[in-house]
């Protein structure tokens, strides 16, 4: 199951990180921006950029997570850096997750599912269009929207990571709302996504319906590990969002397993900081990669 | 602005209604789909139903929504083929609803509203990748990751709806949940709407900020329409979803304002409907248009 062969990579690796592929056109140095003045020039650009990252990376880092906006915004042309992206850093083994935080009624939910999980026929052909390893969902609409996912999620061993406690600031608004019962909207959204998990635990006790909990909120992160036993971490906002190594160890279980730590511009723009002066922007992230891993054991194991 | 242009509109036409162009390649009739086999012919026939309904349309009704779910899951081609639809929806003087649910932390979410509403740059060009009138989005992240979305709106008169109530029976696990004080999640949604609605009232009371209000939900719809009454609602679930023009009359006001009603295979796949025996899927897809403006009028203003 994809969620076992995420947790091994991790371990084989000792380093539960998910590099962050949002790869502005602005992070890139200014000999790839250099001329570009269209989309498609800033989309091969972009690709060109994340190839040799994910060469410097791929025998480091278990997972990429690909931002697919900053890949919308620059239309068709940006759409298929996605897509090659995606399928390059397959090739080169890492596993994908598609940051998309798709969400819709269920028949319109399974049209997402088919476009990142799952196949889309046409007469007798089969088609994945943009095939990831899991997809973060936005549950808002509740099961009938996640059930789509579930059914490919099944048939093509892939997996989801549902938005349970988000890293930003005004995540809190609605997600830190008490309910009647005492228990916050995030804890509940929680208990949904531990229902949906139930039919996919694999050997090591996690289910391939992951949760995304902030870096950024260890009070409530310690609460939802205690709470999702079976849930896997996908852990956004280290590093520039400033959530620290220590503040996201509650996410992780006396094994040192449970989640996997998400950075992008931390990585992606190393290049830019003192620590790194005179590398290239490819071998800065490689270090900075290094760095993150030892921070992380760190905190976790140490 | 926009949300006046969309009230005018429906006035002139005396139509509250969105045709929702969720096109299913399985939903064209045999001639269209005789011989095709790939992703590339697909999209491509999508592309001349669409037009052949847009074309039979226009004249009667203000306004698509075009769901870029069925359009993802074929691809590059199937992006090209709701670049085509947005565009050519346009040019025949509709205004476009993008109904894509985006949503993300502000940084992510800029990109988001870039795509859609804002543009992208590149050097000193600017492109806006799939530039529409309105596009909904998912708050589960709340203000900062809307606040992107408003800057454009501003920027380039556009506008968005918001999910407070959606049409789907599993919505409610979530959004009918009760708070400590004794509102639901959905009202509470609601109430955050009407904030980020505030800056962008225009001349008829309604803010370029609306809401998706479910038509299969009357009770809460009532509620809603009382307590949101700066908001214009997008009301799916119409038709094939079990809505009735009699449920969604109250999110209407009392000079029958208020509201936009969605209907996608009622109209789409009318073709198939004895009612519409040997017309052609274009000429069906009229008459369906103009049967549920009646049914609309007599429940709202009858």
């Amino acid at each position: 199951m994809v969620i076992d062969r995420l947790i091994e990579r991790i371990e084989q690796m000792k380093n539960p990180t998910a590099v962050g592929l949002d790869t502005s056109f602005d992070y890139l140095p200014d000999e790839l921006r250099a001329g570009v003045s269209d989309l498609r020039g800033a989309a091969k650009a972009i690709v060109a950029f994340n190839k040799a990252i994910v060469d410097q990376i791929a025998d480091i880092v278990p997972c990429v997570k690909v931002q697919i906006a900053y890949y919308e915004m620059y239309g068709l042309d940006g759409l298929q850096a996605f897509a090659e992206t995606v399928r390059y850093a397959k090739e080169k083994g890492l596993i994908v997750i598609t940051d998309a935080k798709r969400n819709d009624i269920g028949a319109t939910a399974e049209c997402y599912a088919k476009t990142f999980l799952g196949e889309t026929a046409v007469g007798e052909a089969k088609f994945c269009a943009f095939d990831s390893d899991f997809l973060t969902v936005n549950a808002y609409l509740g099961s009938d929207g996640i059930k789509p996912f579930l059914g490919w999620m099944e048939k093509r061993d892939k997996g989801i990571f549902v938005l349970v406690k988000t890293s930003n600031p005004s995540g809190a608004e609605l997600q830190d709302q008490k309910l009647e019962n005492g228990k916050t909207v995030y804890e509940y959204m929680g208990s949904l996504v531990e229902q949906w998990g139930r039919a996919s635990v694999g050997i090591y006790g996690y289910s391939a319906v992951g949760a995304v909990v902030g870096a950024t909120h260890p009070v409530q992160a310690e609460i939802l590990r205690r709470e999702m036993p079976h849930t896997f971490f996908l852990i956004p906002g280290y590093g520039a969002q400033g959530g620290t190594a220590d503040d996201l160890k509650v996410c992780f279980d006396k094994n040192g397993r449970g989640g996997i730590v998400n950075s992008s511009r931390g990585i992606l723009c190393a290049y830019r900081k003192d620590d790194y002066a005179g590398l290239r922007f490819d071998e800065a992230a490689r270090r900075a990669c290094l760095a993150m891993k030892n921070d992380l054991n760190r905190a976790i194991n140490g």
